[in-house]
């Protein structure tokens, strides 16, 4: 079994206590487990509620979660009829949903066009009607895969029967009103689906119909074949064939779009179709968009369904209203993407370059002296990675060199800015990134009137914060923290710290930060981190 | 490929576009396609808001989906810096998004625990701030997989410190005000995540390294490979294991949870492995609940994590702020399932049995017309089905025989509902729940004060409703409708209209409903439908 579930008699019972629970005080069930699963909004009195405003009914198979669980709250349906997965439930649950939930003002039955649940919600309204309960019933038939079978089936569409009747019970309408306004809809509702991959049934092996390359164009919602496998090539190409279907036979005038989840597509490749089909064929006329979202799904069915209503102005006051439940993902006016300007000066602007012979001295010594460093920093960077600590930092020493003369040499919080800037640029992968943020940062100290140690030390923060690593963890922090400590005092007594520093990472055996947290202690044990060696010999030689 | 997208790098470009389309007027984005990605906030304005309002930027891959660009809106984010597909962004883009929303507040920046988000994040906070930008960062690292790890990962719990920062920020609070509620949330969050197959990254082959009946605990959002594999049982035994972990070192007191969807787990699944962690050993500590819910995927990965957060009063009406965002779940407070007792009256009141010679005589005749036709009947009924409409009207004929001692002979309304019932329970399938209506709702019309015909003829109407078959969709009505129109008349012209009506229906080669709509037209030329046929003959037989 490679699903999460538990027992296969025991799905529906268990999702549904998950959803109650999840949902907080909205919701309640009918205590009738394991035949009756009815979900009833929890703020919903018969005696009171029920007088004022028509009941909303729905229900089928479950396996199409959140339908139609997920959707009892206020503004849709008041009670949803649960049965086990892909089955209809029986006379008796709907019966009990009915009489749970129904007032003085009545009760609409919203029912999917299956031939199970026609008969055992149309009995279950008899029932309910020898009862003195006023029970109407409107059956869903938005699915157009197959134009010729005179009894087309009820799919995503439904959602938009329980947002627009769901709006006109709420505000208080009768119920014929309440059934002419679901009537209407069902009337221009109109879905097609398209899956990449059949569904997987709790306890039952999975069928794989669809082979790669294909899809199927015009499925259900309960695993049935689609009308016809068509070649798939890529997700305009796919949403432009459901467009296809879907535009032969569509109303002018402004329409609201369904964007519904089959189950096992992912966000990421909804947002792609959400985009196709707001560049579709029939764009101009799509003006209102719910999802994408899953709101009718079929388990696991890695596809999509479109649904489309021609809408009128109280319709799309309907389908805004606030509701109560989670799933509903509201309606928004579809419309281009809203395109802001870059920010000004992404590019930091070059300091104008200036002399400092000092400052140019200092830093050509420091340039030379990773130079020399080059070939031992590899060696021993290669006893515990890839050998190429010293020919990076001799790589950027030899590019700082040329950048020389275009640095504001003689500014020295710009000069430090600066040498973030170049080292970014020029010193690939994280220590490129880091060095360039030490320099940055003890720049921007250095600009609100650190002292230049303390301007250093303030980069070295930065550079902690950032990467992660303290004092311990086996890089160059071991060797710059206790010298830049030192650094008041002299050079000499840095370098001494240094040097003390660099040399205590060989018994570091436990990497706490960077490349190195991977390597084993065999192979740390007795030589010192590349980068701590490198910091002690830029202090040593500058002290010499 | 076996995904909706286009083409591998448009992947990220196409589905922010489509998530901006689908967002009506919340959301825009940057105009540096294709290395900015980064949407805001329609409605922020730097001078305005940020002046007043700390901003909140988080970023890193995609493929994360609805995080990040899901979470962008008031209460939340206020841009999304957006990667490729597993990959961070530039520091380019991430500095275009600070500094497009960054004003006088200032910013924090939320870099979920990975390298090249915190190098590229860290460098570009650096030069946001030598453009004078007050920025902060913060580091989430929740997860607990790796207890050994320096460096702990940033997965779900990231949607805790959105939602308390996003709250502080709303508020006015400044900003590190916000910088340590966020620091409060990450040092207290924890997460670990179960998994029962891998992701497939758009353009990639799916590397299948779980095998059936195995899951992988503790795993990241990248598809990395977890810490461990484990036998997988079931969805208890799984959440146990996660619940385990997290019990370990657990503080006392109120908790929320998050439950994730980590992309290709159904909302059927997720709903039984909500219930598992309400019913779980950690539950008395559960005292709100975020999900279940994609919150922060990885791409279609068949899984979930669990994400705990100590609660202060603070953090509880933070998480409870409403927020302008559909990809927030809401916080809801997790209880025990609430039930409500059944309806009364499930079970009809049994009517008292009462005699009437006429009636009674009545109905045993049309009893044996059917008993007498079942082997016609059914020969007809195996030209173009499966030959048992005989023996169904002919076996609740005989059984409802028996039953004429039980009904209230004498009192026709009553008569009409219990003959319903009684078929109900006798006949098997769609037929007898169709006689079922057919009968009650007679009765009702009767009820109501309807003429004895007109009271059959309102049954007729509610079964073509819940039937959803029409004169000339080749059923009994073909023969019943005109029967009764005739009736006034007398019986002797209902015979006659009813086997015109029967004979008729030789000629429909294509069925309107039922079942007979998936034979082929040479299979039914030719032959009376037999339900049709069966009318007939009572009519026939009746007037005879």
């Amino acid at each position: 079994m490679r699903q999460f579930v538990n027992r296969r008699e025991t799905v529906v019972t268990e999702a549904i206590d998950g959803t109650l629970r999840a949902a907080g005080d909205r919701l309640a069930r009918l205590d009738g487990y394991p035949h009756v699963k009815v979900v009833v909004r929890r703020d919903w009195s018969v005696a009171k509620d029920g007088a004022d405003r028509v009941a909303l009914v729905c229900g089928g198979g479950s396996g199409h979660e959140p339908a139609q669980a997920g959707f009892v709250g206020r503004g849709l349906l008041t009670a949803a009829i649960c049965g086990d997965v892909f089955a209809s439930p029986s006379v008796d649950a709907v019966l009990a949903g009915i009489l749970a939930v129904t007032g003085e003002a009545g009760c609409l039955l919203i029912i999917k066009n299956y031939t199970g649940d026609r008969l055992n919600f149309g009995l279950a309204a008899e029932r309910a009607r020898a009862f003195g309960k006023r029970v109407n019933l409107v059956i869903v038939d938005d699915d157009i895969a197959l134009p010729d079978l005179p009894q087309a089936r009820g799919v995503a569409g439904t959602l938009f029967v329980h947002k627009v009747a769901g709006a006109r019970a709420e505000a208080g309408d009768d119920l014929d009103a309440v059934t002419a306004a679901a009537e209407r809809v069902i009337a221009g509702v109109r879905t097609i689906g398209m899956s990449l991959d059949t569904c997987t049934v709790p306890g039952s092996p999975k069928e794989s119909r669809i082979e790669n390359g294909h899809a199927e164009l015009g499925l259900g919602i309960h695993g049935e074949p689609g009308v016809e496998q068509v070649a798939y090539a890529n997700a305009d190409q796919a949403m432009g064939l459901v467009v296809e279907k879907l535009a032969h036979g569509m109303a002018d005038g402004p329409h609201a779009v369904l964007l519904n989840n089959l189950g096992g597509t992912t966000p990421l490749e909804m947002a792609i179709l959400a985009d196709a089909l707001a560049r579709s064929a029939i764009a101009e006329r799509l003006q209102w968009m719910i999802g994408p979202a899953p709101l009718m799904t079929s388990l696991d069915m890695q596809g999509f369904s479109v649904s489309l209503l021609p809408v009128t102005d109280a319709d799309v006051d309907a389908l805004q209203v606030a509701v109560a439940s989670d799933a509903w993902p509201g309606a928004h006016r579809l419309g281009e993407p809203e395109l802001r300007p870059l920010p000004d000066g992404l590019r930091p602007v070059r300091p104008r370059a200036s002399a400092h012979p000092a400052h140019r001295a200092f830093l050509e010594r420091c340039c030379e002296i990773f130079i020399d460093a080059e070939m031992d920093l590899n060696a021993l960077d290669a006893k515990s990675g890839d050998g190429d600590t010293g020919s990076t930092l001799a790589g950027a020493a030899r590019a700082f060199v040329e950048a020389l003369d275009r640095l504001p040499l003689a500014d020295e919080t710009q000069l430090l800015r600066a040498i973030g800037g170049e080292l970014a640029q020029t010193m690939g992968g994280s220590s490129g990134v880091l060095l360039a943020i030490y320099f940055a940062a003890a720049g921007d100290a250095a600009d609100s009137g650190k002292t230049r140690i303390d301007a250093l030390r303030a980069g070295l923060d930065r550079v902690r914060e950032v990467g992660g690593a303290g004092p311990g963890d086996r890089t160059m922090i071991d060797a710059l923290l206790p010298a830049l400590d030192a650094l008041e005092g002299g050079l000499e007594g840095a370098a001494i710290a240094a040097r003390r520093g660099a040399d205590a990472t060989a018994t570091i055996t436990k990497a706490g930060a960077g490349r190195a947290t991977y390597v084993g202690a065999d192979k740390l044990s007795g030589h010192n981190d590349p980068g701590a060696e490198a910091v002690a010999r830029l202090f040593e030689q500058l002290s010499a």
